[in-house]
This record gives C-alpha cells, structure tokens and sequence, in this order.
C-alpha cells in the first residue's frame, strides 16, 4: 500500500488548498457553514479517484484539481442537507452543520455548494461534465429518497437496498471516475471502464460502511454502534440477520423501526446479533464481488503509478477500520 | 397588450405540458411533491422571457422549451427551499410543500429540480448554458442568506435591500433572458441587451411585489397583506415609512422585527402606514425607473411579435394586481 499512501499524502494538501481557497471566496455568511463541512477531516475519495483516472493515460494539458474539488462539494453538499433531514447530530467525529449553525444555513449552504460544483464543472467548456455532474446529484437525492421512504414503509428487501446504495453512494463515485476518464481523453470503452470501476468501488465502500457501523470501532468511526439502526436505516447486515430469526419477531421488529420505537434492549440485542454475522455476512461477501469487478474494469487502463494506486484503493476498502 | 395575452395564452400550455411530462418521469415519492409546486398556478415569468428571447432573431432550429422549462424548474426548486426556510405556510394561494408533505421531501425535491434543471441544460451542448444556470442559482441562494441576516440584524438600507433583490430575483430572470438570446445565436452585443432587461424586469418586478404584499388585494394575492413584514423581510416601502417616523420609534420597531415580537397593533398601524405611502414612494418610482431601462435594452433588437411582447411585459409589471 506504499503507493497509495504516498499518493494521498502528496494530493490531500493540494485537494485541501484548492477547496479551502474556493471557499474562502463565499460570501462571508455561507463561508463559515461551507467550511465546517468541506474542511473536517475526510478522506476525499472522490476527488483522488477523478484525480487518478484524469492521469491515467499519462500527463494531462488541462488541470484536474478544480473538477477533483467539484466532486467533493457536490459530495459536501449532499451532506449538509442529508444530515438535516436525518437529524444527525454528528458528522465526521463532530457536531453536523446544521446543529453547529442551523438547518437554514445548512440548507442555503448546500445549495451554494451544488451551485459552485456546477459552475466549476461548467468552466471547463465539456458539456459531458455538466451532464454527468447534475445525473450524480440527482441519483444521490433519489437514492436519499428511496432510502427515507423503505425507513418509514418498515419494508426492504436486498433489492431495495442495493438500488438505495447505489443511488446515494455508487453513482456519485462512478460520476467521479467517469469525469477524470474524460478529463484524460480516454476513449468511450475506457470512460466506461472506468465508470464501472466507481460504480463497484461505491457499492463496495458503503458494503463496509454499513457493516462498519455495526462492527466498527465506535471512537474511531465518530459515531455510536448501530446509528443506522437508531436512524431507522435498514441496510444489508439487518437485513441478513433478520432472516435467521423467526418471521413474527422479525415483522415486529421492523415495525418498531419504522414507527422508531425500537425499545433499546432490542436495540443492543440486534446490535449485538448483526456484530456476531459480521464476516460471515453476506454484507462483506458482496463487498468482496464487488471490489474484484473494480479490479477487472482497470484491465482497460496501461501500467502506471495511478492504475497501482487505484488497485490498492479498492483492496483497501474491504480492510478500512473507519 | 393584445399580443402578450395571445403569446401567453399560446405558449403556456406548452411550457405546462413539457413541465408535466418531465415531471411524470420522476419516481413517485418526489413526483408529488414536485407536481405540487411546479404544476401549481404561476405566471411562468422566467420560461416565457426564455422563449421570447430565443426568438427575437428569427425561427429556430433547437427546441427552446427544454431550456426554458429548466428556469422554471431552478425557480420552483428555490421556492421549496425558501419555503421550507421561511416557514411559509402558503404559496400561491395554497399549503407549501413542506406543510403538505413534510420538509423532508421538499429539500429533496428541491434538489431533485435542481438537478434536473442543470441536466436538461447541459443537454444542449452548450457549456454557456451551464455556467449561466449554476450563477444564476448560486446568486438566488445567496440573496436568500442575506434576506435571511438583514432580517436578523435589524440593520438594512436602500444599498442592502437592492443587493438582495438582485439576488433572490433578478438575477435568475436576467439568466432566463440572457440564455434566450445565447439559443437565439445572438451576438455578444445583444446576449448583454438581454441580461440588461431581464435584470431591469426582475428587479421591477419584485419591487412590485414588495410594494404589492403591503398594498395589494389579499384574496387575490393569496397571502395576506404585510405577509412579508410578519416574516421579518425588511422591504424598500418599509424602509421609506421608516424614514418618516421618530429615529428612536424607528429603532424600536427593527428590533421588534428582528426579534420577531412585533406586536399586532404596531404591525396594522405600519402596514396602515405603508399602504397609505403606496404609490408615492420611492419603491414604485424606483420600479418605473427600471422598467425604462428594461425597455432602453430593447433597442438592440429588431421588431417583431417577440419584442412586442417583450414590451408589453415589462410594461405591465407596473399594473399588475397579483
């Protein structure tokens, strides 16, 4: 994993700069709300992969940092207003934006961001990015929503959820991708090469996340065990685990979530359940398939030191601890 | 004004039908909510200008309704922001959105126009198109975040106020007819002539609703009268009376607004106030200003039934009763 330390070590400053800088020019009002959010620690995974895939070919003539950076606001942005509607009181190890400074700035500010990234994206004169930059935002919003509505209906099956994660995380990793495969001047077989490299390393990514947030370390994540559980979220691990108790228990279960009133010694049961399957879940399974299929689409791309760096990328994700 | 109720009466069914079939197209959690605010009755301001332009030199050879109906979609996407920001209780005479379906879905749908609005832009190729569509976005919310602090602070003067309307309205208008003029093929000379109405419409046309939420018919209007000064918006007609009582009286009363505890007597008595200022004031003067100057930029373009309306329109700002 040399390579992929060095290589971020060397590209989060610069992704960082270019944001902190970007951010610098809101309005002073927006400024503070739209910092909060983009400037906590984060790993910046859209960015470094439309960062990668844009020099994958070789030297580039056009510079990849500002459409790196609209990814990430675009990301941010979604989180300001998803954190709103979740009521989620941290994020990123500390308070959301929208306890720190209200649900109106952290709406407006969003909206700011969403605006910015577009108007970045527009600037480099490629229709194709504004395209693909407004399909991300859309698939992302519709997959909050598709998410929200299974949370309520206390109904959800795998097919559900696999279209939800692809939705709110997949396809803003592939549009990542995507967009440095452009950037690149890569063909339309390598553009999609590296669409599905994203699209599988997303679905991979929020795999483990939602097996992180049963079995991860609580202190390291930021955030308590089982917050998607508390958040009246159904993903993949409660999902695998609820088949293998008995169906009354099970419908009474998910409706304790759907009307969230699950009583908190059910809560630490199922917690303590979903940790047991952990491994053996078919969570990390399908995470495993899906980082294999990321691997196949970089066959489409030469050697390089940023094919290694995405090869170790998608490895990584299956043993990330936060 | 024969020719813009014909032009009208011709093309809304037009922009309604486009409007109703990209709606349709939606997944039906947010369908509703964005049917709700999108299908609503409007005037359809910003998607007539855009056609108007687009036609002002000659027949096309690009669909103009697409473009058009994505400055309709950006605005309705603003209004269920705003809405959910205001705690506006009605818009266009009937229950917000987020009243009728929870704030949740509005900023989502919100989103989700948003989106869709940047998506159909870019469709056209035209990088232009984009870069317009995400300033003209950018410039609402950040109108909104200062209509939001002035109303907080207390503090607003002639040079604020006319910042904010720039933003939160004029500058989105000037967007729909600067894009106009750019589907037209229009040179640079003329794109500019365009944004120069558009920005002179939309900052006439909002002094005319400020002045209209004070002297306006309620019923007709659909919210009450002085709905803006309960809300905390600080307007130009107010800022005028205020000019005309006691400093000490007048410090009293912004603070009261800020604070949000103005009481009712004193809030009949200033919109009694306001009212009876009406036509006097400087804000129906400033409006007739802006219209000559709307009407000054149609000099850069050759007659026709367009220019006509175009005429018609700006003109009519100043009747207008709703």
């Amino acid at each position: 994993m040399k390579e992929l330390r060095e290589y971020f070590d060397r590209e989060l400053p610069r992704i960082d700069s270019f944001l902190q800088g970007e951010v610098q020019k809101l309005h002073g009002l927006v400024r503070q709300v739209a910092e909060h959010v983009i400037m906590s620690p984060g790993k910046r995974i859209r960015p470094m992969l439309t960062l990668l895939f844009a020099r994958s070919l070789g030297p580039l003539s056009t510079d990849p940092y500002p459409l790196a950076c609209a990814l990430e606001m675009l990301h941010s942005a979604t989180l300001l207003h998803d954190d709103v509607l979740d009521g989620a009181e941290t994020r990123r190890g500390q308070a959301s934006a929208h306890i720190t400074f209200g649900a109106t700035q952290a709406i407006l500010a969003g909206d700011v961001l969403l605006a910015l990234s577009n108007r970045i994206g527009a600037d480099y004169g490629i229709p194709e990015i504004s395209r693909r930059l407004s399909g991300g935002a859309m698939a992302t919003a519709m997959g909050e929503i598709q998410e929200m509505a299974a949370a309520g209906s206390g109904v959800i099956d795998r097919k559900e959820y696999l279209e939800i994660i692809i939705g709110k995380t997949a396809k803003l990793i592939e549009t990542a991708c995507r967009l440095g495969a452009v950037l690149s001047g890569a063909d339309q077989e390598r553009i999609q090469a590296a669409a599905d490299y994203g699209l599988n390393v997303g679905m991979s990514f929020q795999l483990v996340d939602d097996l992180l947030d049963y079995s991860g370390d609580a202190e390291r994540l930021g955030k308590p065990s089982g917050s998607d559980l508390v958040e009246g979220k159904i993903t993949l691990p409660l999902i695998d685990w609820l088949e293998t108790i008995p169906p009354a228990e099970r419908q009474e279960i998910l409706t304790d979530i759907a009307e969230k009133r699950l009583a908190e010694p059910t809560q630490r049961r199922i917690i303590e359940g979903v940790r047991k399957a952990g491994a053996d879940g078919s969570t990390q399974k399908l995470a495993e398939g899906h980082v294999r299929q990321a691997l196949d689409a970089l066959d489409a791309f030469p050697d390089s030191e940023e094919r290694e760096v995405l090869i170790q990328a998608a490895s990584f994700i299956l043993t990330r601890q936060t």
